[in-house]
């Protein structure tokens, strides 16, 4: 395999051919509609990527394939699962598709089988939520458990928020619903007291998730929630479990119940499919919903394999990705699902992306010289329709979009209004979203006035189900992870996070000079 | 007053003759603490805009000082105050600054004095929300409402619950609280599900919000309530309250218990202020917090008068904005709120921000060739510290950043932990990602290497009070407004949001062709 940074790859000369395709005079063409049947991927879960309304043509395409060959993103993608050190920075494997399936080769490391070793925490983690469900693990008077509050921040935190919101309503609606999940991540002191006071402490079972067992804020929302639990005459052990390294603090001590584990091969963003994720969600739905997602993020995976970008949709997804923010130049993409349940999803994209690809160095640690990961953002529509979408409209600069969509709601509770349902209202909306950003309208009235070309693709899903949320999820981390490829970055450290963190222990020590000394004391420190 | 083009304003030959500053080398020098001693201006309610971390210096302030002179910013906003037609695209007055003081002349229309309208409407909710606070107003059985839910959406929806979870936490710990509010917004029927499933619908009292009473997801989502409090064999009508302008279907209708009054002149998102925001902050915390938060508002308002930049702090931000979207290129914005009750904030500006400057089109309705309003996005710290502050570190483009911080925590409820507070914790940490941000740090291994030279502001508070939101909230109004003079736009239409609405419609009705048709099939319809 070879590493070469973006601009070294000889096939950006294809680009050169190529001009910026009219997405307006293509879609409003004859053949536009041919293009919205034509233009896309099947996923896992029944879900289906559909890129028609982006801005690439047949030559457009051609070149990416041949990046996509190039930049050997398939034989990377196959190291990786199969156990290259690809985390170069910190020296690590990147295994988070191992927690959901085996890929490829086993992956052995000082002995252990790690596809094993996370199925037997999975494993674990489903008996212990099995127990605790049938009341076998029960509070100080034998009472049994009806909520679970995670307790983490970062990967340990959004991405299992965004996991709990998305299938809340289907466990509710298809009768696997468990137990309700709360999470504290903030050190602020108010966002513990807020969660503390919306629940019943006594029936309440905390999960403390630090890979490292050293994070301050959970670390201190630990002593917060023990100290919460002592003035209800509570026993924090009996109420609290961990989830970190085996190599961690937290692990083999007597301040939990039990303790599940991950590696460092699992890094925090990419953790909902490890036990990170594992034991809220199968204490909230049941460990068999657990399972299913997995099953969606694994076939995902399968389908990432394959070699043809064409036929990739992670790799066809990434690859665009690619052309809008480096021959494009576009420096932002809007993530719209219109879900409700979906509605902390960008979020976890916003972390899973830029905390991926927002680095300046290749690799090996070199500066590159090229545009790399994009700000994310974004909101479930039709809400964002009533918000930033006039930016998205008519503002001066382009973003491209990625809107996902789906045919039935999760609660399968609706009214019929004007002959149409609340269902139909919101996905005619998105149809029309599509339309409006790539087509536009003219208008004499410039104000009125709607210039088009402005991109976006589509993910349609039946319904958002366990397994279609794991096929969503699959799908982001892994054009993150083809994109990285292609920037040759690596995708798995976060060094830029490090630097507050030492200054804010410098803070608290009282051990600041000059400037850092200023701002204390503006904080009132 | 002259309108001018942005391109058109001389000053901006000024900035031919400014360099950037080197914001490292300025912090990091002895002068750098001094600096933040003194670059701040004082806002309403204790608050203090400090811009000590902006690369900004005497040169470059002095430009945007004759810049805002030149675009006469301070007379824009007289005459906006006193009734100039400032919505020229549609035509209307722009009053939202009147909801919460006199600013200067009487402004009135058709024989109404405007001031005195929102103030007796005001009035009116108070009355209504003591009565029903009182339970002289109550359900069919004479019982106590206990809950109360918003259904609106944009304007409606954003402004309103994020100024409700800004405050719940103080009104807690103040005694304040009086009933618990939740929102329905998205036409997903998912959402209003999820809403009435968490409450109890007996005791709740539903408000309806839309101006114009015509907005699709939210007569969607009024049938969709009334539909389920039938079910329970309530009556509708009992439990529902209109907010609305006297001229829409809405209004003087027997489907309400009352209905209150705004108008035209006041924009959806920045009506918080108006009977919007008022009903459902009336309720949920009494109509006295809800004064104070308007008194908050109009100090801010009264500040936002003062001619001279240096002493005006939302001239000041708006300034200093335009100068790093339009003389550095910077295409977007973070907001970072270090407080977990500001949690959509964020959010809240979007809309304010993106909504209103995200236009190609001056206010005569000419195309500008400029870029106008930025991508704004953003989460409250710590949070955003474990998730994409990686790439606002490290990443290949510069984010200019809006720090939010407060010395004192809402809920008067934190733990000592390894000698600080949590909320010393999380002062900490905001004042560490400054320097860490401007100063960053050398390092040998280039990937944990830190540029520094990442610009940001900070806008600090005693604690987040009513009368300091009210101020925050006012603050980014003013600020808008005023880049939107500067750009010379309209701030305060928004046409951008109508061709997707239309277009849906053609959907629901069936009148769809080519493409439109092809992506209607798409979704399943």
């Amino acid at each position: 395999m070879e590493w070469k940074n973006f601009d070294q790859l000889e096939s950006l000369r294809l680009f050169a051919e190529t001009k910026p395709m009219d997405l307006k005079e293509t879609l409003d063409s004859a053949a536009g509609a041919t293009r919205v049947e034509t233009c896309h991927v099947p996923m896992a879960a029944g879900l289906d990527y559909n890129y028609a309304a982006k801005a690439v043509d047949q030559k457009i395409l051609l070149a990416l394939v041949k990046l996509a060959e190039e930049a050997q993103l398939a034989d990377k993608y196959r190291a990786l699962y199969n156990g290259a050190m690809m985390n170069t920075g910190e020296q690590r494997l990147v295994l988070h598709q191992l927690t959901r399936g085996q890929l490829g080769d086993d992956v052995v490391v000082d002995g252990v089988n790690k596809r094993d070793f996370y199925r037997k925490e999975q494993e674990r983690i489903a008996d212990f939520a099995n127990q605790v469900h049938r009341g076998q693990i029960s509070n100080e008077k034998g009472e049994k458990f009806t909520s679970v509050v995670q307790i983490g921040i970062g990967g340990s935190d959004l991405g299992p928020r965004a996991m709990y919101l998305a299938l809340e309503g289907w466990a509710k609606t298809n009768q696997s619903f468990q137990m309700d999940a709360h999470f504290i991540s903030n050190v602020d002191p108010d966002d513990a007291t807020a969660v503390l006071s919306g629940i019943d402490v006594a029936h309440a079972i905390f999960i403390l998730v630090s890979k490292s067992g050293t994070t301050l804020e959970t670390l201190t929302n630990q002593a917060f929630v023990m100290d919460a639990l002592r003035k209800e005459g509570l026993e924090p052990a009996r109420h609290m479990i961990a989830v970190t390294s085996e190599t961690s603090p937290l692990a083999h001590s007597d301040d939990f119940l039990t303790a599940f584990y991950m590696d460092d091969f699992i890094g925090g963003r990419y953790s909902s499919t490890s036990g990170v994720g594992g034991a809220v969600l199968s204490l909230a739905f049941g460990p068999e919903i657990f399972d299913r997602f997995l099953q969606g993020a694994h076939a995902e995976d399968l389908l990432a394999k394959e070699t043809d970008p064409m036929k990739n949709p992670d790799m066809l997804d990434a690859l665009i990705g690619v052309y809008e923010r480096n021959i494009l130049g576009y420096p932002s993409t809007a993530v719209l699902p219109y879900s409700q349940a979906l509605s902390r999803f960008p979020a976890h994209l916003q972390q899973l992306d830029m905390e991926s690809n927002g680095k300046s160095v290749n690799r090996d640690g070199q500066p590159v010289d090229y545009p790399t990961g994009p700000v994310i953002f974004g909101e479930p529509g039709t809400n964002g329709q009533h918000s930033f979408y006039q930016l998205l409209h008519q503002g001066t600069d382009i973003i491209p979009l990625q809107f996902v969509g789906f045919k039935r709601s999760q609660r399968a509770n609706d009214v019929t209004i004007e002959g149409s349902s609340s269902q139909q209202k919101l996905d005619a909306n998105v149809a029309a979203q599509i339309v409006a950003f790539a087509c536009g309208k003219e208008d004499e009235n410039r104000n009125k006035n709607f210039k088009g070309g402005r991109p976006s693709s589509i993910i349609v899903g039946e319904e958002l189900t366990p397994e279609a949320l794991g096929a969503l999820l699959a799908h982001f981390e892994n054009k993150i992870m083809f994109q990285g490829f292609v920037w040759n970055l690596n995708s798995f450290d976060q060094e830029g996070v490090q630097l507050g963190k030492t200054l804010a222990r410098k803070v608290l020590s009282g051990q600041t000079q000059g400037v850092l000394t200023a701002y204390s004391r503006l904080l009132g420190l």
